[in-house]
């Protein structure tokens, strides 16, 4: 018996989300359904990131254990075969029997994708939030600063699942500017329920003059949902990377729920 | 009675391309219905750029005329409330009584986006060509260089309509990369059918080591389609503007049938 890992990349537009939901098609559904046809063993994943319905993935991780006689490295090739296009595993790889991602050390990466101008690009629609109002850039990156390092985040966090502790780690928070399209893209060892797209949010209303800069540290102190600005829509949303260090190296890295 | 003219952006993948066609819905179609039901007038738009089943805009143009009372620059607005996500009007603009985009000079600017990985991108799916064959980007912008500037580009023409002459202009033709992303940037006077898709097609050749650079020169004399590489997949094209110039300036244009 050998633990696979995969690395997960997925258009999220067409699915529930990471999670099997009653609702409808997850991306971990087709996973196993795929899995279970190529190996002919009834086979769960065990994924990381639980991404919410809309947002995309390249880098998502899940692990599985199987008997299989196809070389691990190899086992991502014949599964992108039997996938739909919008779902590439971009790579396979054995790790050890007690291993799981999710009890790593990580620092997670997630970019969104705001398309900044007067008129929508149809184009880019499936994969930015398209946002009209007057932005000030430098105003937003102030407020970012703020965000950076280890703090409370409750009130970042959508009211979905009891978590034990709200504090997490961001350990970059920097906007991109390329033309109208503008990047936020966050590091950090853990995010909360919806973490990201109300960071995001709660930046835009800076931007737009709405809200001081500072006005991101009585958010943080308030450790109440009500305090801080909208959830931006989950188009935008990328989760980019997982870099897992499994020997806990950074030591001061805390895993930790992780839910966008 | 007024001349209108619009700006069209639309995301390609699901229509047939911008003619009405009778195997299935056109952009120019879902306008000519949106404008119709909008104005209370029976629209029929004149377009510029004929863009095949699949490939992308962000700056095609096309015409109609109309007595409505809203005002030119407030149409677009109107519009795309009216119109699906996938295609939006990014400005409407009152142009003279016998003005027609297609009988001026103008410079048209595509982008063709390969996505150069080992593995394909499912984000990127809709709007690039995955190619995994390893590439010399040098060697393809040393055959780039040979195709700039005046020539008869036969050869890069699918035999679909008969055409006068089959002599283009070329203005620029630069290849970007920025990581797995590898944009051919290609302007000129007017393009030929599939042209801007068989120059890639024939790039790609060169940059996998299958052709010489200088292949390219004898591409262009034979003036014969079976000389070219092939035809690259329509969803990595965008035509991303039609400058004018109505005045005849720069004196050396050249119009001529536009039908990526």
């Amino acid at each position: 018996m050998k633990r696979i890992m995969l690395t997960v990349a997925y258009d999220g537009t067409d699915y529930c989300g990471w999670q099997i939901q009653p609702t409808g098609l997850s991306v971990e559904e087709v996973l196993n359904r795929a899995l279970t046809r190529l190996l002919g063993e009834d086979i769960r994943v065990l994924g990381t990131s639980r991404t919410d319905s809309g947002v995309h993935s390249l880098g998502n991780l899940c692990v599985f254990d199987s008997d299989t006689r196809i070389p691990p490295e190899k086992i991502c090739f014949a599964l992108n075969e039997r996938l739909p296009d919008d779902i590439v595993i971009l790579r396979s790889e054995e790790v050890p029997a007690d291993f799981h991602p999710r009890k790593c050390d990580s620092i997670k990466t997630y970019e969104y994708t705001v398309w900044h101008s007067r008129l929508p690009n149809p184009i880019e629609r499936r994969t930015s939030y398209f946002f009209y109002m007057r932005l000030d850039v430098a105003r937003m990156r102030k407020a970012a600063a703020y965000l950076v390092g280890e703090h409370d985040f409750k009130s970042f966090c959508s009211a979905r699942t009891q978590v034990e502790s709200t504090v997490r780690h961001v350990t970059c928070l920097e906007i991109r500017e390329d033309g109208p399209r503008i990047v936020f893209h966050i590091e950090g060892t853990g995010f909360l329920y919806n973490m990201v797209r109300i960071i995001v949010g709660t930046l835009l209303r800076v931007g737009t003059g709405l809200w001081e800069p500072q006005r991101v540290l009585q958010i943080l102190e308030a450790r109440d949902r009500q305090a801080a600005g909208p959830k931006v829509p989950p188009q935008g949303l990328v989760l980019k990377e997982i870099r897992l260090y499994p020997e806990g190296y950074p030591a001061q890295l805390q895993g930790g729920e992780d839910d966008e």
